[in-house]
């Protein structure tokens, strides 16, 4: 064969390769992609006594198997005849290694994990193996989607092993924002909303927890500020936040922290004085008339604040809390007189505003700087919405992650700044916005124009937003999904696996919404813009 | 005082107790509404421990006061002391007791019961008394209800005690229909269908399997029957079905019967040929291109149908079956030249169709008759869609129940004649209608022109039809709820005890779809049309 002819045959067999590797992934319908797979072409059915193993005793890694097995079976009825079954097809249980057992769940953890599917043997095992139980976790979740129940054998059944699966994800913030203060969303819809997030390997839970409209939270320091919830049942106590944190981290390793200020908020975003109805802290407010932001005149407004974060920490473990700090509307401090024309004295540091000649936009700077320096003293993570940068980034704490929420291009801004950021640019991963649909949040990339190395890393991920305005226990799950499952694979999957046009990975898209249908939770149809119905009959992998 | 003082004393009397009265019972947030009910003032405390006993050591029972609990619980954590309580006040535990404990579950169950909460005192129990354990899960059901989680207390709750409930349905058949043929339902979604039906104390679940956009069933006499599912997967097994079938009769008390027929269909709705693709029975239709109705000139035809009737009812130990009989286009039958002009040989009769010069309307009815023959040869109960009895009412079956749905006005002439009647008029009780308002389901009355006494006895009660051109589970519940639970109250709560005008029951409703949306069932906000999101942040009591 002439040098023609090799070159042709490279390019043919090169060609063939492609086509064959291209139809060959299109069977994988694991969510999120992981980083490396391999598969083959036998089948394996689970045994009736399917179980585990491990080097590691943990009730957390004991609870996350046995609801795995409860999830591949979906309730439906194992009645097949083992005996007829070749006994090499037969897998027996899952071995699984944990190499730093007693890592705790922080913000950063590895979450990384190998897990091998045999090919037919006798005895057959599958392996997991990963650095963190956290990791193991992660494992588990898919093995959960290699598994499913099969009509024909009647049987847990594994297609296409032996399997190979490295993985680990691309960021390490991969978040749900979910808002209580809008809509009180019940105990058991939150856990059910957080069971779904660890489906697809979503691992930080943004508890919105109150704002403007209403504040559902106790706080002990301060029991009257949820006199504020909208009724007396629509409440949280410490003790169902506490579960709800130990729902997330114990069964799914997930983190939650709490957001208790928006709007330049501090006591959970506006606490609006009219929400509060004579009852609360009528101090907290410049005046009767004026209901936002709070008084940053007054002392007694920042030992509350402090007040929130002490208490807050013995709820939620993790050292992030989000500060807040957009769409401040500063008018109240230049329209009410008491501020406006005081001096402030206070009790640290005898500070006079008024001698310094401050504006609204400086008090406003003075006063989220002064919350961080709070939070630090807690030793919190703070994290800030994108206008403190944008507004005083150069005074911002070292510490501060920064909300990018606006639109796009405010990442490369921030970390070229030296600080840390998560983007949330709300043209593309709003979830409250129905008319986005999961190809833009597929195609949303936060490290767009974030070309330096050491820059890259200071994008610690992402998160999708569920602002609750219209959204409550009726309708929350069908907003969230499919669309935030789109982003997630965008945060997990490595850059160059994911698909160019995300038009390629509806099939596989739509497989994962059915499976979340499966496993009950009220996922929307792939087809059509946010929370839409299917329009007609036809099968879920179709719609 | 004179005559007329005292006759005005009287009035002014009857006056106050008439608004106390009304201003009492809107206290009461019970739904559906029981025929009686007496309260007080005090409040009670559940116990930490509490627990029930009962005179009949039944499964059935244990399981439901277990879903009591946790259903009252809604996962808030109880970390009271009770120490600090008065203990007249703290309600023991629950004594049921059951005078006919053998009963089986049966359409037409006694479902009556009466529940007592005591005024405080030391010790305090409650008492449930019912004729049979299916009546005793109805109470249950009720104490639910009072029982509430106090943010405040931190403790299991009951309000306005002393409670005296006596309580029994309006109608027997209070049924909702669910559809799996244009959307395949996941097993887990269908229980979950059915644990909220029971909340309002539905009792009938009409599972309309099949039809001619898929067919999901296992037929074990006709296995390539399933063949014609939307894929593999979105299939029930005998197993799967049995399953549910036992969750609906042990878990709630409900009956759950097959539809297989529509449209005149026998197997499953309108198997249209396409549908099966090559595999199945092609023998059964007319021609390639003729689509429904299924062939009546093929005596495998009416095997078909026996054979599956005869699976049924090892699955459905309820003896109704819904043989269809609406909607159906005969036109196949003149258009395909076999059927027309060929003589039909019928093994059991040796019958000649062209012989007796029949045409398509009168095939209709022969096919129809013989139908439930089958059915009642297999000791069904049938149930027939009202075009059977506008058509050929008189040759059916004397043991016929007709389900009325084309509109108004037919329960009146059915029952006249003699024949049983299911009401599911669609103007106002088809769930899929979305623009019909919560209102106009509370307000349908089933006896509407029916006042002959005798007469009304033959309205065995209604349904409300979930059908699933547009359903799925991302959107099921949200369009049943709450718009069936107006229904439900229409068909359990007496006559004279409903609201005149619905409006008046609009808070009541409201805190029930509250309730649902406590327990995790997605109910839509009551105020909007069906499946309505939230217009805006707020309380889910005023929404």
């Amino acid at each position: 064969m002439g040098k023609m002819g090799s070159e042709m045959l490279i390019y043919v067999l090169l060609l063939m390769a492609g086509v064959l590797a291209s139809g060959q992934s299109s069977q994988v319908k694991i969510w999120p992609m992981p980083a490396s797979v391999s598969y083959g072409h036998t089948h394996l059915y689970l045994t009736n006594d399917f179980g585990f193993s491990s080097n590691y005793g943990s009730e957390i890694l004991k609870d996350a198997f046995d609801r795995m097995l409860a999830l591949i079976k979906l309730d439906h009825i194992i009645d097949a005849n083992f005996s007829a079954f070749n006994s090499s097809s037969l897998l027996q249980g899952l071995h699984i290694v944990i190499s730093s057992p007693n890592g705790q769940l922080q913000y950063g953890v590895d979450e990384s994990y190998k897990l091998i599917v045999p090919s037919p043997k006798n005895p057959a095992y599958a392996h997991l193996e990963a650095k963190t139980v956290y990791g193991a976790l992660q494992g588990l979740q898919t093995f959960s989607q290699l598994c499913y129940f099969s009509v024909t054998s009647r049987v847990l059944q594994i297609d296409m092993s032996p399997w190979t699966i490295i993985d680990q994800p691309r960021f390490s913030y991969r978040g749900l924002l979910i808002d209580t203060s809008r809509h009180y969303l019940p105990v058991p819809v939150i856990k059910k909303v957080i069971d779904s997030m660890s489906y697809a390997k979503l691992n930080v839970m943004h508890w919105h927890i109150v704002d403007t409209q209403s504040f559902p939270l106790d706080i002990p320091s301060y029991p009257k500020l949820w006199d504020g919830a909208y009724s007396p049942s629509e409440r949280y106590t410490v003790a169902d936040a506490a579960d709800i944190v130990r729902h997330d981290m114990l069964s799914h390793g997930i983190i939650c922290f709490l957001h208790s200020y928006s709007r330049f908020l501090l006591l959970s975003g506006n606490c609006s004085y009219s929400s509060l109805k004579g009852t609360g802290y009528p101090s907290l407010w410049p005046s009767k008339d004026c209901q936002q932001p709070l008084d940053v005149s007054s002392e007694f407004t920042f030992k509350v604040i402090d007040g929130i974060l002490s208490d807050f920490s013995k709820i939620f473990n993790f050292k992030f809390v989000h500060l807040g700090g957009d769409e401040v509307n500063t008018s109240c401090w230049t329209t009410t007189p008491r501020i406006r024309n005081c001096t402030y004295y206070f009790l640290a540091t005898g500070f006079r505003l008024k001698k310094r000649g401050m504006n609204e936009s400086q008090a406003y700077q003075y006063f989220v700087l002064r919350a961080q320096n709070i939070a630090l003293s807690h030793g919190y993570e703070i994290i800030n919405w994108e206008e403190t940068f944008n507004d005083f980034g150069n005074k911002l704490s070292r510490k501060t992650v920064v909300h990018n929420w606006l639109g796009g291009g405010v990442a490369q801004r921030v970390v070229a700044s030296g600080l840390r950021c998560i983007v949330s640019n709300q043209d593309k991963w709003y979830l409250d916005h129905l008319d986005t649909p999961w190809q833009e949040f597929y195609a949303n990339e936060p490290l767009t124009n974030v070309t330096n190395l050491k820059q890259q890393k200071l994008v610690i991920g992402g998160e999708v937003c569920m602002w609750g305005e219209a959204v409550d226990g009726s309708d929350i799950e069908q907003t969230i999904w499919p669309r935030a499952a789109a982003a997630a694979e965008r945060l997990w999957t490595p850059f160059d696996k994911l698909a160019k046009n995300p038009r390629d990975v509806t099939g596989r898209l739509a497989h994962f919404r059915c499976l979340l249908n499966q496993r009950g939770v009220a996922a929307a149809p792939v087809a059509g813009l946010g929370r839409a119905a299917p329009e007609g009959p036809g099968s879920c992998y179709r719609q």
